[in-house]
């Protein structure tokens, strides 16, 4: 358990850097679980020619298919419907980076995510502004 | 210290709750100090008329007068020419509620807050969207 977590937190904390790179501001939420509140791992925005673009993404460092929790889902959700924000879950594909998934897909499969899952609706982190 | 640090938690908390109350999705900046990416106490959107507003706070919980550190203010700067995020400064004024500076005025005020600052800069949280 403490070996994933980590894993989880490395991948993270690389995600958190990539995207301060592509210029956005980036925080990562608190994993205390102490707050009711709905938290995404982590909430990035931009400003893109005057407007404001927010990001919620749920990242996730699997070696294969897993599942998000119909909780997850739910949070990213209401960071779409009341947060403005653009709600993604981002898997860190071994070798070969991070795959986006829009939430609307991933509510379409269930939670579901895996290889075929991937080929047909995953974006890489570089055409996330084309994505948003 | 132990007890100053809880006390700023726990008002940080109460911010965050109030926040989500008036319809906001709120997330709290992890304090491990690890990340050296800037980090306010509070970052919230909220989707207002289509458009998605961000607001970055520095929260405070402090009796008396008190300063912003410059690498604070510039955090803040950062989150609103970056991540177009409104950039505010929040102090929890004891029995009186929660006072919000917009950051031009205390970065005017060379980061000092007190209470004749308050008198006139400071706006209080049921406003907060009537200044943005």
């Amino acid at each position: 358990m403490v070996k994933t977590y980590r894993k989880g937190y490395m991948a993270e904390r690389e995600l958190v850097h990539k995207l301060s790179k592509m210029g956005f501001m980036v925080i990562r939420a608190p994993h205390s679980g102490s707050m009711s509140i709905a938290s995404p791992d982590v909430i990035a925005t931009k400003s893109i020619s005057g407007k404001t673009i927010a990001v919620a993404i749920e990242c996730k460092a699997h070696v294969s298919a897993f599942s998000i929790r119909p909780e997850q889902m739910e949070e990213l959700k209401q960071w779409e419907d009341k947060g403005g924000a653009h709600p993604f879950v981002a898997w860190k594909v071994p070798y070969k980076g991070w795959h986006f998934f829009h939430l609307s897909k991933v509510m379409e499969n269930k939670g579901n995510i895996g290889k075929k899952f991937a080929e047909q609706h995953a974006f890489l982190l570089d055409d996330l502004e084309k994505n948003i």
